[in-house]
């Protein structure tokens, strides 16, 4: 059995969902021979640790129960930095400001020789080479498949399945709010603040929309993924930004009535940075609606290839970020 | 720089686009450090062998002129034992009788300690325990992306991008021929027999096309995802097979008033296997047009994850065995 030792730098919705699906797990796993134990958890109450593996389960419960897993004296960078283990799994929530506390975990996580496996888009959307640079020059590796789409796994697609093609250009629905604003509001012909508020009372919208809505989250997606996919230093404030507030159910009936439908659609290639709203064909493959994510990669051997799945959710995130920490098993 | 070197056994389509992908990728390979030298070609005429690389160019010419790139005295089966190289690209025809010459090729090559890169569909819808035993006893990697959905990685998908998750069951549309006869009948109201005709007058269709129309070639391929995906070994035989040949333009006209689809579809999971026309509703990420291929897999953590793309041509092809090739150079 190959024993690895993890840490989980967040404890919200993913940092949770990553400690169920490690229980769930289990059997799953240790028949690949991977056992993987959990020697570390922070949460912004503080840390706990164990070096012969935290019980998830009271772990999970303790974090219902009090609302924190404090129980160490250890700081979160004590923790990363000092607890021997081999990959850090970064939970902690996006800020897109200046990429904290993300950003300084990351860097600890690489300066100590730790693998890092995220979730978070606040520092790859902010300081993608510096991330990647750091990771080189510790000779670590660097996974982020969810940050972008959730449980669609568009990096691997691309980087590792897709490797004897050179990416021409990609197109793709990166935020499933907006994608289920649109198609609510073009099967019902409602208004988009009566739809965006039956969103938010379905928990699909935040009760503060703006970085959903402006298109300011699709952005950092996407320049994510132009980093990663071109080689570029891009940061989300590089991307030209059209949100979808302004939109009307009067041209989502009109664009119907063609055949088209309307989608918050984000493009990368040839230079071009934009996340705008599109008149999509309704048979095009980015034609997906509710609140699901879609990425099309635009090759020179296979063609159009595309992908489609949950852009969101603990479990779905749990799924990127659990494959990724398989991935580095096998490649490390 | 890594040489690595490759035989291309079948020079048709498939063999011809993998040596015009590798010629025109050299640049990008050598950029990854790796030189792919081919160092034996065979086709039904003979085999021709360079032991420093073969002029691809020329050897393409050659064939176009005298339809064989036989120059050597080696048979198929000296080239792939007794050549030293370490790839060997299976590209020979689809023989659903009794899986030759590929099956022989498969089990010559990995007896002689190499790797297996296939397109070849028949050994693995007929023998597929016994190839991938075979390439486990003599230490070799056996990777087939190509032999189903052409550019659609699906097996890496599955495999690899996918790792941490349990696949609950797998819906799909295998097949490009079938897809373009029911999307043209549908759009155009026209019955089967025209549309096969103008089907085959693209070269979209074969002139005996009952290995498509009758399902088989989509049973051959779900088999092969079945048996991969969950460790069976089953034969094509065992799949239940309805195919397309009694669907009426009026059947198709009913499901789309009723906002469905007709798709010949194929399942598997939970024991079942069965490629049978289905109503597809029209917003279904299974509802794709013309000649795409489709693949949905359900599975525990991500859910369902749909993906689409060229499921045949020279090119496309060669972009699966090439990403295969490129994975057996990182894997081995």
């Amino acid at each position: 059995m190959k024993v690895v030792r993890i840490s989980i730098i967040g404890f919200g919705a993913v940092g949770q969902g990553v400690a169920r699906s490690i229980l769930a797990k289990k059997e799953f796993l240790n028949d690949q021979g991977i056992d993987l134990c959990v020697v570390g958890i922070a949460d912004s109450g503080g840390c706990t640790v164990d070096n012969q593996g935290i019980d998830l389960n009271s772990a999970l419960e303790k974090k219902k129960q009090t609302g924190t897993i404090a129980a160490g004296r250890e700081s979160v960078f004590e923790l990363i930095s000092n607890i021997e283990h081999e990959i850090v799994v970064e939970a902690t929530p996006t800020n897109i400001e200046n990429g904290e506390p993300g950003l300084s975990n990351m860097l600890a996580a690489f300066k100590s020789g730790k693998h890092i496996v995220t979730s978070n888009k606040g520092p790859l959307a902010l300081r993608f080479s510096e991330l990647k640079e750091a990771a080189e020059d510790n000779g670590v590796l660097f996974r982020y498949e969810a940050t972008v789409g959730g449980a669609v796994p568009i990096f691997n697609l691309i980087h590792e399945d897709l490797a004897g093609n050179t990416v021409l250009g990609i197109e793709g629905i990166l935020n499933g709010t907006t994608n289920y604003i649109l198609t609510r509001m073009a099967e019902e012909r409602l208004p988009y603040e009566l739809v965006l508020k039956e969103a938010q009372e379905l928990g699909i919208a935040e009760t503060d929309p703006t970085y959903d809505v402006e298109g300011i989250d699709s952005a950092c997606k996407l320049v994510i993924i132009a980093n990663s996919v071109f080689g570029k230093n891009a940061t989300y404030r590089d991307v030209k930004v059209t949100g979808i507030t302004k939109i009307t159910p009067e041209a989502l009936e009109l664009a119907s009535k063609n055949n088209y439908v309307v989608k918050l659609v984000c493009e990368a290639g040839n230079g071009n940075l934009t996340v705008a709203p599109r008149l999509v064909p309704k048979r095009h493959p980015l034609a997906v609606g509710g609140t699901l994510n879609v990425a099309s990669i635009m090759t020179d051997l296979a063609g159009r290839i595309t992908i489609s799945g949950k852009g969101a959710g603990s479990v779905e995130t749990a799924s990127s970020i659990l494959s990724d920490i398989l991935y580095l098993v096998k490649n490390s």
